[in-house]
């Protein structure tokens, strides 16, 4: 079977023990996660979690069925089945020994990332993008040291001009 | 007791159940999570969770100290006390009629935000900044219509040429 990685929007009530609830789902069933955003959206006491996870397309009828089950579970939207705009932002923290210098902002230049730190011997560089765009700027940077990276998980939005309605069954 | 935003960053194994026991953990006892960012990082097997949450001096020591506790946490880092560059990332799609068209490419303009989509009736903003940069950004176009909004949690890095080291005692 062949597996992909899916994009989940779910809008939970922003109620204690919903994202719990969640990640025991995917635990419990051994579903992957590959990464997860949880933040408030315009709305108040409405949370979105934006989900990927990788998985073949019976098992991603099964999660959104059982998402489906959950209380607090507001909507559950697949992008996938959409055209969407993703993104996900990083932090990279990268050495800048002096001899590199120059090749890191080349690199920042190229992939319009931006230098939002400048330390003795280090860089932090944000960037923002999908993911092809991120491991192909990790590529090119390890060479140099990368020290630590932070990354958000990806989030989406679909490009019609509409809001995600219920489907809630 | 004064209360204020803490931002937490704990490296984990990339391990099924990690997610699921640190979020009962916060909803078991009631402590309060704003956003949360979960994703891979350059080392294998290795996943950061990046946390905010809104608590009390006391609380989050407790925190802490039940989070060290917990299996496949690795480090749990207080970037709070330390300097530190902290991002995130929000999508906005916002209503674009015609009279309003050039007020939004003046806000995205003075904000340095990106237009990642524009469809007959409607832009995609790409916003990246911290929390206030977002809330702003956010007010200001609420009078236009905002559609809809994705965000990601806020991740950050400190600010020292390092890396956060296993604190767990």
């Amino acid at each position: 079977m062949k597996t992909q990685d899916y994009i989940l929007s779910i809008l939970v009530d922003d109620e204690p023990g919903v994202l719990s609830r969640i990640a025991g789902l995917f635990s419990g069933r051994g579903f992957n996660i590959n990464s997860l955003s949880v933040a408030s959206t315009a709305e108040p006491d409405v949370s979105r979690i934006t989900m990927v996870t990788c998985c073949d397309d019976q098992i991603i009828e099964q999660i959104k069925k059982q998402l489906h089950k959950l209380i607090n579970v507001i909507t559950v939207t697949d992008l996938t089945e959409k055209k969407y705009v993703q993104r996900q932002l990083a932090l990279i923290k990268v050495n800048a020994r002096s001899e590199k210098k120059a090749e890191i902002l080349r690199i920042v230049d190229i992939f319009r990332c931006r230098i939002v730190d400048v330390g003795q011997s280090h860089y932090i560089i944000e960037v923002s993008g999908d993911a092809d765009k991120h491991n192909a700027i990790v590529d090119l940077l390890q060479p140099m040291g990368i020290i630590e990276i932070a990354s958000t998980g990806a989030i989406a939005l679909a490009r019609d001009n509409g809001k995600a309605k219920s489907n809630k069954k």
